[in-house]
């Protein structure tokens, strides 16, 4: 860093925060971290990590998403710069929050020395969270719930072949309230996002419901409710 | 900046950079300064500036935009936050962006002993741009054009009281294609948005068109088309 920078401009250290969130026991569940050291000794936190001085902040954000819940390639969206002031009493740490969607909780829930604990929470019943990341959770669900109803991110949450009664059930979790069966399904099909694999779900008695599969898997504007 | 944050950590500085769209002369144009230093000297940017120790990153987009471009109390969202390593060739510095939009181009085009020349220019017609400001101003047209779709984010762009015709004039010229008058009046008058003033556009001649304004100028997602 060379001297044409004026030092009025202090410097700061640049961390990343990702919300990962999953569908777990009929529940949309967020992973938490619980903290070691003072001042947050106990709390829990979403997990995170500072940048390297060589690395970009999205490939940061990706590293320590592998590093402490040890997934990679899954739906991970920037989602909003948090630059508060006092907002780490360590220091002037901007936080990069990101969020992230597993289809199911097969995340490595291993506990590594730094940490106390690793768990997932239900979103309506957190616990008390360390630095600025109530705020950062929260931002995370209203994107969710925005989102799940102008594009088609909800591929992000379900298996390859999934069930439409599976489908229905993520956006009746996430957005907390029950759609009829039947508009529900005729909406869904007419707006050209999945196509019937002409499977079957095994293991389910009488009538077993048909498996469909997204036609693309990538995000995309669409109005679905 | 306590030692408690490990050396392989390096800092950055933290910067903003904001998107300026208005309407003008039936086209969406952007606002950008001409820079004088090397190595960026004649290059056009868009009007930003660092983050001072004591403020908050969204302060700072605040007070860069007063500053630089003399308005406030825009519309002004958080955009996508730019790490990339090598970015800036004076060090590591972090770009917040923003976008901010402005309901006619009143603002005071007074170029300062720091910039060269400060302009108007239409999105589709930029000249090169310094940095990585080409990817942030596509990235800022990109989120325009989809949030048109999916919210009420038009207020920010039109004055108190304006005729259908100038609305949809807006989506027009940002969308790039031709709406049906009749299908878009419909349309727009079925959600609830706007509502007539009971007042005429003053100036026109046979049939003035009738003025209307927006019940609420908070975003709010909404289907528009």
């Amino acid at each position: 860093m060379n001297n044409q920078i004026q030092p009025a401009y202090e410097f700061a250290v640049i961390a990343t925060d990702t919300v990962i969130f999953t569908i777990q026991n009929n529940e949309l569940r967020v992973l938490l971290i619980k903290m070691k050291k003072k001042p947050f000794a106990d709390r829990w936190a979403v997990p995170g990590g500072l940048v390297l001085g060589d690395e970009s902040v999205d490939v940061a954000a990706k590293r320590h998403l592998m590093n402490k819940a040890g997934v990679k390639n899954v739906y991970l969206e920037q989602l909003y710069t948090f630059g508060e002031v006092d907002r780490d009493p360590f220091g002037r740490v901007v936080s990069v929050a990101y969020f992230a969607l597993i289809p199911s909780a097969n995340v490595s829930l291993k506990t590594t020395a730094e940490y106390a604990d690793v768990r997932w929470f239900q979103v309506n019943d957190l616990p008390k969270l360390a630095y600025d990341h109530k705020k950062i959770v929260k931002l995370a669900i209203e994107r969710l719930r925005a989102k799940l109803t102008y594009t088609n991110i909800v591929f992000s949450l379900l298996p390859d072949e999934f069930s439409l009664s599976e489908l229905q059930k993520i956006y009746e979790l996430i957005l907390g309230k029950k759609f009829d069966k039947r508009n529900f399904r005729k909406k869904i099909l007419s707006l050209n996002l999945i196509k019937n694999t002409g499977k079957q779900q095994l293991g389910s008695p009488n009538r077993p419901p048909e498996l469909y599969t997204f036609i693309k898997k990538q995000l995309e504007n669409i109005q679905i409710l």
